[in-house]
């Protein structure tokens, strides 16, 4: 087996994804998102049909970057780049088949965390009460469907229920959140918002009725986040 | 455009107030009351038309005093100043309005923490069932309109509901907690009792009724806090 | 005003008890025991009338052995010591009161912590339900009565209630917790403990009927952990 | 009393074991399962009827190598070895009762963790509605017996709980989860994924009914995990 060539900038690219990939696993864990070894990154290279993505199984203490697994669009890991000896997450199917079918995502990111499973075992979507829901996901939260590892249902599953959705999380019913960005570090926010959405609307829905807000505030609040939140339209970025 | 020239005691206000912006930031996630970037601290500097706050959907690791905003009480950003080529938190105008229809006040902040949030989502007020909310807030916390970004409504809201009322919280309806204080600690404080507050009593009242505090109980409980708590009366300093 | 001067003995004894004092302040954040400035630790000095307290208001990242404060058992500052300066906490009455009433009582506990407070807003007592409860002590922990700070009905209710009861915690009413032990490590374990306990049986009666445990179960329980558990019996020590 | 000789290779395992039980203790800190001197970790001596276990009521910051205790499969102290003079955790007897009677088993872990503690109060297994127990744990998480220190009750109720069971844990009723596993590190991985199903079913039903996971999905998510999952069917290693 011979190490592939790269263009240079595909190379600097592979290597940017790799680090950013690594380093935000750091926030799964700062925001108590995963335990142990679970949970995954991935980000998409650009400029090439390749992603980053987490090794199976192996601790957070020890994700550098040339730990991260390089993979093709169908989850094939290229052999002889840097990580390649190691099996990718086991997710990697889901998230190489997103990349496939959203060719406007370039991050990916999956948990267990805790208050996102919990909607998930009801099959119930996060309805849309607080403002910081509108800004971030436009709407309520969907339920994706069942779905085990082993084919193509996963990816399937997260492609179907967000493809024309404002929402870049999708509670996979009985499992828990899978979320898209335009690159990992937009996906890992989505991962971090849609825990802290499930937890305040959790709370909020066990002590009595919640107020819906009205549609048309809702797609305000959306609009001008997406717009005009952060450096320059840099909400995403 | 040129460097704004200030007294030497406004600039040394200045220097003073951004430092302990930036500082205080660090108690919103100390206390988990903030993720990713959300969540806001202003101070009010002394003897000028101005205040300090925070740039919009920057990370909390990259807070440093230069990169706060400096802006005047209309919430334009005064040009020129460190950290003037960024855009400051999109909550500005809410803070600015507090600043010039509350001249006590000397420091807001906002954030979107759990419990408080989820009493918002219900629009339902904090009853004050606890000794420790009867010393800092004088009784319950109240609610405030359901308001969005876009004009003065937010600010017009905080200020209508807290103006005569002991609290110096209020949980604005569908969105979160706004806190004033006298100085920008002081609101930071009031931001980590409320969402205190919130929790204990959320978990008290999910399990069983609540024993009510008789109010002249309250008001003791609030004129001695006030007054006698802390180092010579700095319990607010 | 001049130093007052002690024995030997006492001095060492005063020092001793000033880095507990100060060190132990510690445990009840890493517990999330208490924000901001709340909660105190109080500890008996052996050998002598007196009790090092902490000063009131004053910030958990500035709690040196030197800012602790030394009282007699009526509470009042000892002039002329290292951090008489300051203000005793505001709970430093009802330290005091325990202290004179209850001479087996090394160390006094007070805190706000979420789930003690949360059965103390609804005045009912923490069942024993589970073994570690009944380990530590040795039944259910009880209500105190309604009391505020300004005479000494705080301290008699914590001994009115404690007295001749296995535990060392009590619930004052629509307040929080106080806790004794034999020093004040025994005290803020007991702090831990109680808080620990409460969140436990909170969340397991949410969801559904309690099992008790029969009384000579708890009864079997109390009696190895006070003599068994440990290094030579220093379970409480 | 003369300190005990063992071949090269059984001296080299106790080494590893003692590194392993004393650095895996911090893993129960990390994930909030203990509190003060809660909670233990044990490691059985591979190619020895030994294993290695925390001493009793020692703190979490001062559990080094040389501080972990070494004992026979009947619970007894091996004298003369490093450690040997503390009290070793006084759930040892149950610790050795599952290794002598549960060959395959190489490392027990015991927690007080708060939601898994939240079950065994009610007396009642946490069903499998999500992914992450049919992965873990092929199933519910069944409840064993009340029994009480003093007798072998407790390790019999494990042992008779989890014999022929998929999963590595039992809720030991009123008192909290016990855990298996090929060594101690996958029992401790087990004690971090108990507290974690327990907290999120938990949430799960408090808002709603669940939706179960047919059986059949049950055990192919089991079948994969256990076999496929990691580097190299690492999974439990």
């Amino acid at each position: 087996m011979t190490t592939p060539e790269f263009d240079a900038d595909v190379t600097a690219a592979i290597e940017q994804v790799r680090a950013d990939v690594a380093r935000l696993h750091g926030e799964l864990t700062r925001y108590g998102l995963v335990v142990w070894t679970g949970g995954n990154v991935s980000g998409r290279v650009p400029g090439a049909d390749l992603f980053v993505i987490k090794p199976s199984g192996v601790s957070y203490d020890d994700l550098a970057p040339e730990n991260m697994i390089l993979c093709d669009l169908d989850g094939n890991v290229i052999q002889g780049t840097p990580g390649s000896e190691r099996n990718p997450s086991s997710d990697t199917a889901a998230h190489a088949y997103v990349y496939r079918h959203m060719p406007e995502v370039g991050g990916v990111v999956h948990t267990h965390s805790t208050f996102a499973v919990a909607w998930a075992a009801r099959g119930e979507e996060i309805p849309c009460v607080i403002t910081g829901m509108a800004d971030e996901f436009g709407g309520p939260i969907p339920i994706g469907p069942f779905a085990i590892i082993g084919d193509d249902s996963i990816g399937r599953g997260i492609v179907e229920t967000l493809t024309g959705h404002r929402s870049r999380a999708v509670l996979m019913q009985n499992h828990g959140p899978f979320t898209i960005g335009v690159n990992a570090k937009d996906a890992v926010k989505a991962a971090v918002m849609v825990e802290d959405a499930a937890r305040s609307v959790h709370y909020a829905r066990e002590a009595g009725p919640l107020i819906p807000i009205p549609q048309e505030r809702i797609d305000a609040l959306y609009a001008r986040y997406q717009n005009v939140y952060g450096q320059g339209g840099d909400a995403r970025r």
